[in-house]
């Protein structure tokens, strides 16, 4: 390792930037975990070593979040995508309804899974006027299993800064995938919060569920052993192997949030990263537009527009010669999208400031 | 990273040994995954660069395997364990039956798990003797909706050379997990496979399934996409975000794979490693014994005993001690296994066989 090796900023949607801190540990780390002589991916899931990984992980995490002593955690497979069809197939007694809050892609998505397994309510949509905004007010089912929402729409770009209320003895669950540990939330109005770690909390390969034991107790019998909350929470993930590496470096990402100074920080830190850019917009007298309405705008994804979309195509091409990768926005809401997730430093939301502001000099 | 990291012989059952040069490559390439400035764990699983590794693997394995153009090749979530549930939902049609060879704990709970969700019969099981042997024959139901076996048992060490023959039509399905690519198959003969990587294919975190067209085109509509094998195949495991880093690393796996000859090779080398062990077996005049009987007996995990269990324990500790890691046996069995996967040398047999005539020696 005698050259330096180049980092871009990097404003992927997910799979998305890690800590360099988290990244060098684990280079140091590859050949030779602490002493034992192999990889992490070398040794046993069932070893001290690993229980000392997705213990610590564990500890960290709920430390960070406050999860109350009566909640799992659960480190699991298959992403968010996966928990689409295991939360009505854990959650959803059968003939029961479940209520879902639809506000972008990922929560329209978790609507049709879960449709295709039982009946399942729209309890809102602003889908009519293209996923802008948050809903005004919900059509609550007050016999709903559940009410799922997604606090942060990563294509759309519309986040939740105060989760939905449910009705008296309805499970409120969550799809935190996309602002997952970017802020402090209140673990205890959630039965069920789900998050696939390749945003904020990790690599591709684990999604982290955390479930109230009320809700586990409810889980029907028979279900395939790998889709039930209750066998999987029962054996501390570790059933079967657990993807161990992805674990270990979620893991790493939980000490380096905390070293940051925990989740109050990292909100501090996300906010100032999200201003800077949506100033940007909202002082470029209609240059940029972003995609959202300025009440409900993530703090974790920015999509925004140029005035053509050849201009756009110059803005993916020549952020990318400049280092700043990862721009271009999603094919369904078209434009740019700067997803400024924990990893990111302040000096990233800089750079991308810069660039759009000489951009705009340049072809404004 | 001045001083030469510690290696010890690694005989783990899973997750297991990787190649050291697939490792020392994954440490070079952390931080900057060739000249992109990023860690692989942090590039898209849309970008070019991710599309080339998967692309890669999938075509490295298809040459190693030979696996015709008829079957699609898929990297998925959740372990073998979780394929116990896929298949019969895939391939098991409402109210058919499914046939299981149980040869060990693996194809027993594969069993167990296909019988949660509809008929399952065993056509063999060895269990009353303690899975140490194949079957001497089959009871086969010509019109199964497929034929299941699992060609390696990682807990009891036996494993099959030879392919069972499904009737006439009725597809054959193999957990292939632990002795996946260390000798050639006949892909056409079977058809699905699936395997966990993380014995002989890389780390933890991904599976690897193998099928062919027309299974596919059997699948029942509107399962959740994610159970689904035609939608994930139809995707080319991008449905959602595959587990890129696992993926990665398997590909490195398949490129060292074929670098050291193919599967003939491996193969080879595979049969030198065991012949060691099981020749110090059968020469120790009973001291050792192997729970296998000698037709069956698996290259991939070698399960012996030793005279009582306070030797089994000393071996444990005196093994650990000398670095030769992992050959606590597991507990359904008792005493040791020795796992002797692609990526171990003939060294790690040879190091441990002489462990072995030392320790009997001294305590025999």
């Amino acid at each position: 390792m005698t050259s330096t090796p180049k980092r871009v900023y990097n404003f992927n949607p997910g799979p998305a930037a890690l800590p360099l801190e988290v990244l060098q540990q684990a280079q140091e780390e590859m050949l030779d975990y602490r002493g034992t002589g192999m990889s992490v991916m070398e040794i046993s899931h069932r070893s001290k070593e690993f229980e000392g990984i997705i213990q610590t992980a564990e500890a960290d995490l709920r430390e960070l979040l406050g999860i109350p002593a009566n909640y799992k955690v659960m480190f699991l497979q298959g992403g968010a995508s996966l928990q689409f069809a295991m939360l009505p197939m854990n959650l959803r007694a059968a003939g029961a309804s479940a209520d879902y809050v639809v506000t972008g892609t990922w929560s329209k998505t978790a609507f049709k899974e879960a449709s295709k397994l039982g009946t399942t309510r729209a309890a809102a949509s602003t889908e009519a006027n293209g996923f802008k905004d948050l809903p005004a007010k919900l059509d609550l089912d007050p016999k709903a299993a559940y009410l799922h929402f997604t606090s942060n729409e990563t294509i759309h770009g519309v986040e939740f800064f105060k989760e939905p209320v449910a009705p008296d003895g309805v499970p409120l669950v969550c799809d935190a995938s996309s602002d997952f540990i970017s802020h402090p939330i209140d673990v205890s109005k959630y039965a069920l919060i789900y998050a696939g770690a390749q945003k904020n909390a990790g690599p591709a390969g684990v999604v982290i569920v955390i479930a109230r034991d009320d809700i586990l107790e409810k889980v029907p019998a028979n279900l395939p052993t790998l889709l039930d909350y209750k066998a999987l929470a029962a054996s501390g993930s570790l059933h079967n192997t657990p993807p161990c590496y992805s674990i270990y470096i979620a893991g790493l990402v939980f000490k380096w949030v905390k070293q940051l100074g925990g989740l109050g920080a990292m909100e501090k830190r996300n906010h100032a990263k999200a201003d800077l850019v949506y100033k940007t917009i909202d002082s470029s007298g209609g240059f940029y537009r972003g995609h959202a309405m300025p009440a409900a705008r993530s703090m974790m994804n920015i999509p925004f527009r140029l005035p053509a979309e050849e201009l756009e195509a110059t803005f993916a091409s020549e952020s990318k010669k400049a280092d700043l990768i990862g721009l271009k926005g999603h094919r369904s809401v078209g434009g740019m999208r700067a997803s400024l997730y924990n990893a990111l430093g302040v000096d990233a939301s800089e750079a991308l400031t810069r660039f759009m502001q000489e951009f705009q000099k340049k072809h404004g």
